[in-house]
């Protein structure tokens, strides 16, 4: 069985750096590329682009709201129009870039609070489908599984790639636990590998209420931004090759 | 014959506007859309792009430095790479905005320092039309005639489109005459009319020294953050008219 | 009696300019200045402060949230200590300007979502205050009458002033009527000349209602950013004097 | 003797970090802290004057070029009045962040292409210190020996604190060896100790031809924003006190 590997990607801006890029590479197999916005510059878009053809990692936009203070990650009263528009802005910059290095984006993963915002709202969610059809039918969105982004890719006709996070605690319903609450970030290394090995053999996860739960996932989500990342990546990648599957960019995971 | 006549818009931000776009748009033939970098955001993209692909207007973009502060004004230490970089992001951002509005980037106009600095050095200039032609090669490439960026875009296959400015005076050399000079702003309506018709009719301009020299150019170009920018545009198009000659964007222009 | 008319000012930004500030700056007698934040940079500031002097007008901080795209018009999900050293940075900025220049700053007016923030938040309000305090103690806040911004400048120690709005209906309540709805801006200008002229000699305003209501404010508020501001402002001050008041900075108003 | 020890801090942005500011917060006895244009913001600079203020060290403005992306690293065309503008800007957003945690900006320290503007043009340099001493005159310039910046500070009445740089070779001019020839950075840390040792006990560096020459310095400085700093630091302070010289703050320096 083929599952991706995924993470945010080239989130510094200047000097800065928000992880290790050229080694968060090595193990990934999709990356989420900032694109300018929230994180992400000309030039670290263009060295990320580079990475990832290199390693035949798929190439993804990762589209945040226009907030390099607060990274993205507030929300802000955006009409749904100008929402759009900067989705749009954003792929394309990757697009070209991507281009004039001779390869192509393949995936949409949206950051934090745009994310959050086309999540909570049908309507917005459609046109920010219907935009990246019109631009490229061909994009892969990624997203939870269950969702309305997942629902307006459908609708809309553009394929999308189910994430699961093997480091964090799903409840009962199969959303996540928050961050503050207890038992909500699993960090002992066996536990994490019993969940990528029961999610790939079994397509469960244990909730935190210790019942089996079905995820339908086909991509393993690493948050890149957490101290660890690299490690976390590391593990949950020897863990699949263990368990006998094949890492490999979303589109080749769609194709299987 | 036809002959663009072309501006530079979308240059405001957020609440800010440079000049009355929309009353621009109703007389120029191709738009130099600013990408987001010394100008413009995506929701003045959009709407430019709009309004342009409504009246039929040659859609460009016109990248910049990242300096907002500046308004591009200022040149910056960039590598050639760093320059390439910018100038794909910015075309694609305003590609994908086209394309979602099922319209298409014509052409490349280069914003004040960012022109410069390609303008004065062959490497850069060879290396950006070298991009720009593995992005899309149908890009027309807006430049002075005779210039660096004109045989730069002519060495890699991309079409140009040379300007004459109606309102500038021009040295022997076919030089324009810096702006703090006596007699660098023809701003006499007969005298830039007389300008006009010359160089349709007979293909020279006056210089400042008194002799008759060939204008090689396709394209009258508004400066239009100066003020009077709509009224010149407005007297250059009707003089255009006058003449017996057709308004018509960059593309028509090169296939006639 | 000393009445004070004040406008936010120098919220250009680079190239750009909002409104007529040179000419405001004539009518004025308080200018509330962008601080580099949600509009205006240091040389813009430099320049209002220098013109403020000259013409003997209350020099006041205006800061906003940090967002120029949104024009500080957005609220934004900031954390208490973080508004307070946004506010601290902000005056700290324009206080060294006005040092320099041989002047100093007299009064606080928060910009738009900044603004609503402090005001909708007792806890954060008293916080701000009790920070500008410690910065100078005799600063004066602007605000509407009766908030939750006045209140918490006098819980401190802080003086404040109060706005009225002349262009503007007010319901029963002493709100201002949202600008959506039908009659919420006064344009003709012999109604507004009315309502100045009753609030300096009734101190009421006629609500929207149809009743008259008791005003408690010691300065007019005119917006610099709509059109005809100028001409507002001119209307409003040229009122104040055939009324037999005199338009005075709000250091002078309250000492009367 | 008492000797300073500075380094530039607080050079992070929103969630970006570039050094580990607490831990060097430990060892020097002068934080250049950036003021938000080429670096910092708001909420980093209120930390640093916090940790700084706990631990008795100097608290110093070290404002940059406003720009972000490029880290204040690129020279750009501001006129004399803008780059004074723009230091009393960035001077008093930190002077009110430092009144409003109960202490006071001590000294300043330019950063990067800033700096070497100024220290390049007499004229600059001096309009930028009468401003300085205007804003207060009790702020002591940071600055290489011998140097315009120096200078300028004298003639306006400022008191200038020297530095020496341990890791860096001089030639015989007193300049520093450019980082990118060969032996221009000194990282064996025996050397580096010896150095340290000369410098305080002889006043002496060994050129890079291998004569010793004068240094008048007062305080060392640590490049922050270079791999290895927080050692470096550590390595030079404990030598300092090895020598039996006492690391304090610039104004306790030249009271002595």
């Amino acid at each position: 069985m083929k599952i991706d590997v995924n993470s945010d990607m080239g989130e510094g801006f200047g000097v800065y750096q928000l992880c290790d890029d050229e080694a968060l590479m090595q193990v990934v197999s999709s990356a989420n590329i900032a694109c300018g916005f929230h994180a992400g510059d000309p030039a670290i878009m263009t060295q990320m682009v580079r990475l990832a053809k290199r390693r035949g990692v798929g190439i993804g936009a990762h589209p945040g709201l226009p907030d390099r203070l607060g990274f993205g990650r507030k929300e802000m009263a955006f009409t749904p129009d100008e929402i759009c528009q900067q989705v749009m802005y954003q792929i394309g910059a990757l697009q070209a870039i991507a281009k004039c290095e001779g390869t192509v984006v393949s995936h949409v993963s949206f950051h934090a609070a745009m994310g959050n915002m086309i999540n909570r709202d049908v309507a917005l969610a459609r046109q920010v489908m219907l935009a990246i059809h019109r631009l490229d039918p061909a994009l892969i969105i990624f997203s939870q599984p269950d969702t309305i982004i997942e629902q307006a890719a459908k609708s809309v006709g553009l394929a999308g790639l189910t994430l699961f996070l093997a480091d964090r605690a799903y409840d009962a319903t199969g959303r996540l636990v928050p961050r503050g609450k207890p038992g909500a970030v699993i960090q002992e290394e066996g536990a994490v590998r019993g969940r990528v090995r029961q999610f790939l053999q079994e397509g469960t996860v244990t909730t935190i209420e210790g019942h089996h739960l079905a995820v339908r996932a086909r991509s393993i989500l690493i948050h890149s931004d957490t101290p660890g990342s690299l490690a976390l990546a590391q593990m949950v990648r020897s863990e699949i090759e263990a368990c006998g599957s094949v890492v490999a960019p979303a589109a080749e995971v769609l194709q299987q």
